[in-house]
């Protein structure tokens, strides 16, 4: 299947090492699924990167950066559609100052296919060593300074006996997955970590939490350590590609998937796809 | 006068947009001064990128990479070198496993001026109100994951005013320059902030304390807030590539270059330069 991949606009494959991507970590990225009906939760996307354009100092245009994500290819068939929007091209040296000219990445990849127990029976959850630093400074953005992604990401190979991984922040709280958000439900409230000082602030996460308020159940957003999870009578993971996944374990704690999870997952399923 | 880039020991200016470096800031970089002698400080340089890279699991070949940096035709002429080292080109997502080709390159900038009194009479810092958020697995290394120097580095503009900002971490505690590192003189001990939770360990840093320590001066690594700067009798910075500065003021505090910035920079100069 035919791939694209646009810069600024246009057919290309490469940027310039001066790149502030690439020098700094200097911009901010976003995943988007694209289902038979198009972009998946497209304005949760465009309002993540546009709130983090702006903390970051980046100028950002909502409406032509809309306009270009519906003229590429890639968001009109099934798949993934990854962007990223750095600061664009500039000398040595820390300063954004006079840096006005952004840049703007489209990449299409192909659809990707989970096995059906990562949404029935659900996933294994590797406890990760890693541990986030905390600064509210770049608290829930998307930002392209994921090393701590990485290292964490680089504790399991094993992909048959872990899915997905747990990480908490230097505190001991925990945050997130390593590419996804974490619901519980602890005495019939739906919990989701506060993302105050560190994480992800997953576009399918807000969804979710908006989606229980109206159907008013109690959510709330907490600080806890992982052994607040042996309370919980279910527990699951989402992001917006793969949507939302049950978990079966961690470690030597078990859970069935639940109602809670069953309804996220149907809600996702209509709304979207 | 002539610059060059090499990517991957060749000529070349771009590289490919699913570089790990700007995806994820998954690599590290260096800025090397080229003085009339060679390149400043190359084996303590080329220290901390091993260090790092052992840190982040990318592989590295140091003798290699030594190579090149002497092939380099910028090593060889007056100026600075930067160098970027990734983990290589990779797919969607944040797993590091089977990346073992890193990305590495060179390019040269013209050699910096700076106005003769940064050096005798000192800088001006600039209280930063951004802070750097606290985690010992990616403290001391010169990775790409800066969006906290940027926008500490974006507060201020009028470089009249201030050349050099000073960063605090989350608990208040001094920690570096935006682009430097820092001492100060309290009851006649060198002392530098201890860099175990966040920072940049800086080769010049590094240096300074070995020779210190050999003049036999007392040289302490501490964990303090800018307050303990009202006790300092001499404050100053000091990177790679421009050497050791005085520091003159921060807010209303205001020092005078003593014994032991003079003696820094006599050091640097006549070892480097």
């Amino acid at each position: 299947m035919q791939e694209w991949i646009w810069v600024n606009g246009e057919p290309g494959t490469k940027v310039a090492v001066q790149n502030r991507g690439l020098a700094y970590g200097d911009g901010l990225f976003e995943t988007l699924r694209i289902s038979t009906r198009g972009p998946v939760l497209l304005e949760y996307h465009l309002d993540r990167l546009q709130d983090s354009a702006r903390r970051l100092l980046i100028p950002i245009d909502r409406s032509a950066m809309m306009q270009e994500l519906n003229a590429f290819p890639g968001c009109r068939r099934p798949g993934v559609v990854k962007l990223i929007y750095t600061r664009g091209t500039g000398g040595r040296g820390y300063s954004p100052a006079n840096l006005d000219h952004p840049t703007r990445i489209l990449s299409s990849h192909p659809e990707p296919a989970w096995p059906a127990w990562h949404y029935e029976q659900g996933v294994h959850l590797h406890a990760c060593r890693t541990r986030l630093g905390r600064n509210p400074l770049l608290a829930g953005m998307k930002h392209l300074n994921r090393l701590e992604q990485v290292l964490a990401r680089s504790e399991w190979v094993d992909t048959d006996a872990h899915q997905e991984g747990l990480v908490c922040d230097t505190e001991g709280n925990m945050v997130e997955g390593v590419m996804s958000n974490l619901f519980f439900v602890v005495d019939e409230i739906v919990q989701t970590p506060l993302l105050a000082n560190c994480g992800v602030a997953g576009v399918l996460r807000r969804w979710l939490l908006e989606q229980f308020q109206q159907l008013r159940m109690s959510v709330q957003e907490v600080e806890a350590t992982p052994t607040h999870l042996q309370r919980a009578s279910e527990v699951f993971t989402c992001n917006s590609v793969y949507g939302v996944w049950p978990v079966a374990s961690l470690g030597e704690l078990q859970w069935a998937p639940g109602s809670v999870v069953r309804r996220a997952q149907a809600l996702f399923q209509q709304h979207w796809l």
